[in-house]
C-alpha cells in the first residue's frame, strides 16, 4: 500500500506552437500564402494572437496538439472525462488489469471548501486549522483504503471477474490515463479547473484537478508562450 | 445502508421518431418538400431507413433526442462518460451533496469474465458456480462498503470538505445522472455496450453497463421501431 | 428564376424548456429527487438559471433540443456548417437533386462592411447610400446568376453528372437544410452570429447569417424565456 | 483567370505514429509502464493494431495528429466541412480577402455518375465517352466562371462589402483551408470519401473529394503504415 499527494502530468509529445496559431489564422486573409508562416517564428505576432483570443476566434488554436500521461486518483478522472470536445482518452482498465495499491491522501496545505447547509455558489476555502482533525481525516481514509484493497485482493483470490472484484475500490485509488488535447480545448479546461480571483469568470474547482491543471498550464506556457499570455491577459476565458 | 443489483433508466422526455429520420433524409433529394414528411407517419419507409443504416448515412438519425435519468453505480459512469459525441450529462455531485448509502451488489446470475494471465481478447463469461464463493464476494464487498461509508460520515462529521471526505467511497456507490443523446449516438453506445453473438463486431461489455444499455435499447425500440429493427438487421453497427 | 432576400427558419420540433434546465442542474445537489422538477414549471427559477449562465455551467442547457428547417443561400451554409459541436445537419444534395433556381439578392437595408485595405478587425457597417450603386450590384448578381443557372441546365441536358454540372452554380443559390441543436449550442451560435453593441464580446457577423440567427433567437426566447433572458443579461456569452 | 483540375493537399505537420497507437492502447493493461512504448518502435505490433481496428477500439488512434493545407474548390469544402468530430478548420475568408480567380475544371478521366430519374442508391460511374460533350461542359463552366468573376470584380469596384460582392461566385472557385485531424477521424473520412469495391461498406463519393482523400490516404500510409494496413485489411471501416 502506498499513499501520496502527488499528481503526475508528463508531456509525451506535442505538435505546433504559436507560429501555427498565426499561420492558421492568416489563411483567412492570406490564403495559400499563409502556409509559409507555418515555418516561421511567431515573434512579433502577439497582437494578432491577442486579437484572436479577445474576439473568441477559437479555431486557430486547434491546429496544435499535446499528449499527456496523467497519473491521478479516480476522483480526478471523474471530472476530467466530462470534457468531451477536443479531448481524447485512454485509461488503465479495471477489467483487464489488477489496479496498483496507490492511494491519494491530501497534502497538509490542501484548502477545504466550507459548505454551510450544503449550498453551492461562492464557496469559501480555508486550510484545515487543526492538525488533529487533518490526521483523523488521513487515518479515516487510510483505514477505508486498506480494507477496500484487502477485499479487492480477496475477491481476486476467489477468481472473481476483476471488473466486479474492484467494485469496492475507492475513488481515491490512482489510475493512469493518456490525454490528448489541443490548446483551445486545454484553455477551456483551464478556465474551469483553475481558480484565479481575477479571472473574468471565477471558477471554484476541486483542489486535486487544479493540481493537474496547473501542470498542464505550465506546459502550455512553455510551448505556446504568446498564446498563454493572451489567455491570461484576457481573463482566462477560453477562446 | 442499502444494497441492490438494480440499475434504473427512466425516460424523461423524447423528441422525434422514425418519421423524423425519414424527413431529414429526404431533404437530400426533395429539398423543402421533405418538411411535410416530418408530420406524416413513417409507415412504409422501412426500406429507406434500412438503406440509411446499411450505408452508414448516420446524420438523419441525429434529428431526434432522448433524455434519461439513470441511477447506476459509479463504475458504470466511469465507462458511460467516455462516450463524448452526441451525449450530454449532468450528474450528482460529490462536492455539493452528501451521497446516499446505496451500493451495488451483483445479481446471482451475473456472468463472470475469466481472465487467464490477465489477457484481454475474447473473454469467456460464465456464471459463478459456487454459492459460497458468490456469498463470500458479496460479503467482501459489503464489508468494504460499510467501512468506507462509515469513514465518509466520520470525515463529514469533522466538517471536512465533502469533495475530499468522499475519497474513500467505492466505485460501487450509486450516482444519478441525466443523459441526453440521439438515436445515432445511442446506437454507437449500444453497439459497444451490449453483447450479441451474431453482431457484426462482437463486443464484450461490462455486465453492469449492459444492464443499463438494454433498457435504453427497449426505449429506442419503442420510440423508433423501424430504426431499431434496421439496426438489429444490419449487425448492430452504428450508422 | 426567382430572386429573394428572405431567409426562412421553421421550427419543426422541440424538446424541453426552462424546467429541464432546472431539473438537469438540480441533479447535482438533489440527486434522484431532481427528476420530479422535469415535470414542474420553471417559474421562480430565474435566479438559478442566471447563476448557471453567469458561471458558465453549460451542460444543463444541453437537455433540450430544437430542429429547424432552414432555407438559405449556400453562402450562409458555408458559415453555419462550421459549427461542429451540438449541431446536426442534413442538407439538400447537389449530387442527387436538381437545385431550384432561387437566388439571393440583398435587401435594400442590408448594411455593408467597409474594408479599407482589406483589413479585418473592427469593421464599420453602413447602408449603401446610392440607389444606383445598389441597383448595379443587384443587376450584376442577377446577370451572373442567370448565366450560371443556364449553364447548369445546359450541362444537365448533356447528361453530365449533376455533382459536376453544378460546379458553376453560385454561392447565392438557395439550399434547404435540417438543423438540430440544443440551447447551449444555439447560444454559442447566437453569440458569434449576431451583432449587439453591448455584448461582452462584440461580433461582426455576415448580415445573411444574422438574419437566420435572429429568427432562431426568437424561437429560443419563446420556448426557453428564462434561459434567453439570462443569456441576454449576461452579455450574450454562451455558457 | 486560371483553370485547373488539381487539388492540392500538403502535410504541414504531424504528431505520433503507430508506436503512439500501441502505447496509448497498452495503458489499458500496463498502466504507467505503457509510457515507455511511446518512445519505442511499433515493429512487431501489427497484431495488436489489427486487433484494435477489428474490434473498433478507436480511441488509441486519436493520440496522433495531422495538419494539412488543402487547396480545393468550394464544392469540396461543402462536403468536407460536414465532418465535425476530430476535425479542425481554418479557411480563406470571402469577407476579408479578395478570392483569387482560380477555378475547377474536370480532368478528362473524371468518372460521371449516371442518375436515372434522379434516384440515388447504387450509382454507376462511367467516363464521358464523347469528347465534344466533355468540351461543351468545360466551355459551359468556363463561360459561367468568367462572367461570375467579372461581376464579382465589378461589385468590388463599386466598393460593395466583399461578403456580398462574392454572392455570384461559383462553388467551382478554389479556397484554401487548414485541416487538422487525427488518424481515427481521418479513417472515418476515408471510409466515406473513397470508393473501393471491396470495402465492407462501399461508398460512392464525389470524385473531387476523393482526389483529396486519396492524397490524405497516402500521407496516413506513410506516417502510420501499420495502422493503415490494418484499416485496409479490415474493410476500410473506421474504428
Amino acid at each position: 500500500m502506498q499513499f501520496t499527494s502527488d499528481i503526475k502530468v508528463n508531456l509525451i509529445q506535442k505538435m505546433g506552437g504559436d507560429h501555427m496559431v498565426v499561420a492558421a489564422a492568416k489563411v483567412s486573409t492570406d490564403g495559400e500564402a499563409a502556409e509559409k508562416m507555418a515555418y516561421e517564428s511567431a515573434e512579433g505576432k502577439a497582437g494578432l494572437i491577442n486579437y484572436l483570443m479577445n474576439h473568441r476566434h477559437g479555431t486557430p488554436f486547434e491546429h496544435s496538439a499535446l499528449t499527456f500521461f496523467v497519473h491521478a486518483p479516480i476522483l480526478v478522472w471523474r471530472e476530467w472525462h466530462r470534457h468531451r470536445v477536443g479531448f481524447s482518452y485512454n485509461e488503465e482498465s479495471g477489467r483487464y488489469k489488477k489496479l496498483e495499491p496507490l492511494f491519494y491522501l491530501p497534502d497538509r496545505e490542501r484548502l477545504m471548501m466550507k459548505i454551510e447547509d450544503w449550498k453551492p455558489g461562492r464557496p469559501k476555502f480555508t486550510r484545515c486549522e487543526s492538525d488533529s482533525v487533518f490526521e483523523q481525516l488521513c487515518s479515516n481514509l487510510k483505514q477505508a483504503y486498506e480494507l477496500s484493497y484487502a477485499m479487492y485482493e480477496a475477491n481476486l483470490a476467489l477468481k472473481i471477474d476483476p471488473g466486479l472484484a474492484r467494485d469496492c475500490l475507492p475513488v481515491g485509488i490512482y489510475s493512469g490515463c493518456w490525454v490528448t488535447c489541443n490548446p483551445r480545448s486545454l484553455m477551456a479546461f483551464l478556465s474551469l479547473r483553475t481558480h484565479e480571483p481575477d479571472a473574468t469568470q471565477i471558477s471554484y474547482p476541486l483542489w486535486e484537478i487544479e493540481v493537474a491543471a496547473r501542470i498542464c498550464e505550465q506546459i502550455l506556457e512553455s510551448g505556446w508562450p504568446i498564446t498563454y499570455k493572451a489567455f491570461v491577459n484576457n481573463g482566462r476565458v477560453g477562446p
